[in-house]
């Protein structure tokens, strides 16, 4: 059985400085099959990093991380975590803040994420927090030092998702959007 | 958690002739970034067909079906079930032949394959099965009429998965493989 959910795009980002973790919102993302536009984590194929250890850094490999997606709900429970009014979705360098799916960070990979405006990105996997969006949010909060190490615990099973693009098209500001889970086995041997 | 298991490439095959589901036994497979090298299902993209019936049929879509792989001891169990002494990967157009790995058909999405030659795939999700593996079938047992339909139930969670390439490599007759099954969480609202 498949599990259908339904929330709403509560905003779009791009991520124009190729030096800097953070996005820029704009009021609607073009979509192709490299990625948001003009974003720099855009590509078919993208160089291995640390969460690829498995490969030799700098090896070439399929873009599985494209688009990266926040949930403003857990964005809210990061920021009380870390005793801060708010958490932008700009400070993690996401691509889409969502609004009413439960427990974005947790939904299975290979869901299908449907947009009003005919886009469709597939599931890669939770994002795991590193300390890189702390430090932009310690910088945003210089009467609260050592925030940026909090960040991580804060935003452990919180910090979103990372997919990829199936079908291109244009997502926006206020969008609906509806998320088709796959049907879920526990693979055991 | 993580889990990692090990196995063996029994056979690699491509599908050479763009009409037939059948492929071809080599013992070695050029794997690119869309797929193997010389075969059908090859590409960056493909048209939408009746497995994606959310988009309308030939809608361009990012290809996750590049590969197929069955088990040989799924294929196995699918022959005993039909009554036949075997039943070939080629039949079903498979492009690996995958031993050693138990329930290849059930592992989750996202886990890696990791191919003694550095290729690397990622599955996609199981390939369901349809008639047209038991139409070839059927045609190799012509006094056993019916087998065709008889095929899809005995394929039932048997018939293999479909996989992306991650990293291009060679894939051979008889390499070790590894197959890492990422942490599995049930997501629920």
């Amino acid at each position: 059985m498949t599990l259908q959910l339904r929330g709403r795009v509560a905003a779009t980002l791009v991520g124009l400085d190729a030096r800097s973790l953070v996005t820029t919102r704009q009021p609607e993302a073009r979509v192709t099959f490299e990625g948001f536009a003009g974003d720099r984590h855009a590509g078919l194929t993208r160089p291995s990093d640390s969460r690829t250890p498995h490969y030799p850094r700098g090896t070439e490999i399929r873009n599985s991380r494209q688009v990266s997606l926040v949930s403003s709900e857990e964005l809210a429970v990061i920021a009380a975590l870390l005793g801060i009014p708010l958490v932008l979705p700009e400070w993690l360098g996401a691509n889409i803040l969502v609004a009413g799916i439960p427990h974005l960070t947790q939904i299975s990979p290979s869901t299908r994420l449907f947009f009003a405006g005919g886009a469709v990105l597939v599931v890669d996997s939770e994002n795991r927090p590193c300390i890189a969006p702390g430090k932009v949010i310690e910088a945003q909060h210089s009467r609260l030092p050592g925030i940026a190490g909090r960040f991580v615990a804060a935003a452990q099973g919180r910090r979103g998702i990372v997919a990829w693009v199936e079908r291109p098209g244009a997502i926006r500001e206020g969008d609906e959007m509806r998320a088709e889970v796959p049907h879920q086995v526990l693979y055991s041997q």
